[in-house]
């Protein structure tokens, strides 16, 4: 069980490691709070991408308190390894820390032990954290645990779609199916994953910067890196000052194209469009959430939000779990995942 | 305010009015319980059609105690009209009747009055009715309020629809697109509604029976009429024993066709199909309320679940207001209701 005063030290550690400053990918964000044995603030640290310090050895090295019986709250799991840095486990009991808070165990299995080793120690481990907590942890680095269990990047497609199901009208006119909510969530998913990918369709026709933008029409300080796939004529995305590096990959594949993201420490893809990459992630098995913007409006006509699947008969159809729903008013949110045999 | 008995007496006089015995059309239903001055029950009555005693009558004609000071607790507000029958609220004052709760006032300007004419006889008219209960009320005779304001039926149209807007596979197969419960909620909507309408096309290639059963299979009291309609050729509906009345309505114009309805004494049509028929009526206005049935599921080829609405490009597309989102696990049930200007 956490004190008051605890839970409030997760919220911050929490906040401090989603820092817009720094980058996602093959790293986890981690965020740290030093506590005295009164439930003083003592120090916070967080990480900061790949070859800097960990979250533990950050707040350590900041505090000037002495930390003898203090409290460490820490978003994930010490690490027992020594990478780039030391074992942060050894670093907290050799400060003299008696009692650690956990949020999220570490599905790295090169780096974990750091609770075992605490333990052992005689450190005081906590992991009862409040459930609302322990999801935002693991909201923190789905697409790093991704990568690390399934060795490629997470993939969420975004659709949006009328009521029947149509992403433009006849004439090929589509700005807005949905309203202004809809619309600045894209934006925001854009700035919790890694990379933005279109295909070549809709690299030539929408000619999209694919940045992150506040309401205000500012960019947001973490942009994502963008991404074209097609083997025929790609035009490059445009690159307006702020956005994030753009370049094409050289192939209809989708496995392929997601090996190549990953091997560029990519681990979390944002799948923008449109209805023809959209089917073909599907078909290829490499969708792991859909989000769908569904508009309550009709169009009765007009390109169809999503490509042929190959499925020509009822039985064969793509049923997929509804996770949520939620309201964007006027539209809705809902989330999906393809059913796992 | 009601006390619980109340409450009770009108939980009970709604669930008379809605007798699955009782047909919809031209007469509304309603309810009435009779409670002594110390809340002891003695009566119930309700209306059963064109031609039968009102609630108020059936139910004073039913109690065999003295009625002196009693209440009565209904669901429509008494007449003040001589048709078939007396003015209701002349009956009730003359019954001794000192207390008279009221769930919904009479919007029928040729019955109306019948409130004042019982407050100017000095009775106690209560029309503080809990809203669910006020709500339900208002439900039981939908179509019948919407006929008396607008001259012509209440139409709700019902489509069921995957994910991207389909209707049925690339081969035609659609059974089934949409889940075990809402598959019986389509049959329960046949029961309150007064006719069940689709076009010629759906006639010829479904050879819908349109009857509302039962999850055993049985038919429900409650048959709807079923019509098909159309200028060229429409065949028959089949009509198995216990099915409701089946017509052609030979036009293609919903205007004439819920007029035509209408003139029937047909209240509230429930539009099952298929997609072309939901499409003339959309571009008519003359859909008050539209059901989706919307699967999680996905085809990515196959007819679409509405056919073209004459709309060429976005700004012209038909927005419609989500007014309810709920579950019908796997799949989800849309209500809206087009934007009235």
């Amino acid at each position: 069980m956490l004190t008051g005063i605890e839970q409030d030290a997760l919220r911050r550690a929490l906040e401090i490691a989603a820092d817009p400053a720094v980058p996602l990918g093959p790293n986890p964000r981690v965020g740290c709070v030093l506590l005295s044995p009164a439930g003083v603030f003592l120090a916070e640290g967080h990480h900061r991408g790949a070859g800097t310090a960990h979250a533990e050895a950050d707040a350590l090295d900041r505090a000037t308190a002495p930390l003898s019986g203090a409290t460490a709250v820490v978003t994930l799991e010490p690490c027992a390894h020594v990478g780039r840095t030391g074992p942060c486990a050894d670093a907290l009991i050799a400060a003299g820390i008696s009692r650690v808070i956990i949020a999220r165990r570490d599905p790295n299995p090169v780096a974990t032990g750091g609770l075992e080793r605490l333990r052992t120690a005689g450190v005081d481990v906590e992991l009862a954290v409040p459930e609302h907590l322990a999801a935002a942890a693991a909201e923190l680095n789905r697409g790093w645990e991704h990568g690390l269990r399934h060795q490629r990047p997470l993939v969420t497609a975004k659709l949006a779609l009328t009521l029947d199901g149509r992403a433009a009208a006849a004439d090929g006119t589509s700005r807005w199916i949905t309203g202004p909510a809809a619309r600045a969530e894209v934006h925001a998913m854009r700035t919790t994953c890694d990379v933005v990918l279109v295909g070549a369709g809709t690299a030539r026709l929408d000619a999209p910067t694919l940045t992150a933008r506040r309401h205000d029409g500012t960019l947001h300080p973490r942009q994502p890196v963008r991404a074209a796939m097609g083997t025929g004529a790609v035009p490059e995305l445009p690159s307006p000052e702020g956005a994030g590096e753009a370049f094409t990959l050289r192939t209809h594949d989708p496995s392929d194209a997601l090996a190549a993201l990953f091997e560029r420490g990519l681990r979390h893809v944002l799948l923008e469009g449109g209805p023809t990459l959209a089917a073909a992630f599907l078909r290829a098995g490499c969708i792991d959430e859909l989000i769908v913007h569904l508009a309550p409006t009709l169009l009765g006509a007009g390109p169809p939000g999503l490509a042929d699947l190959g499925i020509t008969t009822i039985a064969d159809r793509l049923d997929l779990d509804l996770v949520d729903v939620a309201p964007l008013p006027p539209d809705l949110r809902l989330t999906l995942r393809p059913r796992t045999a």
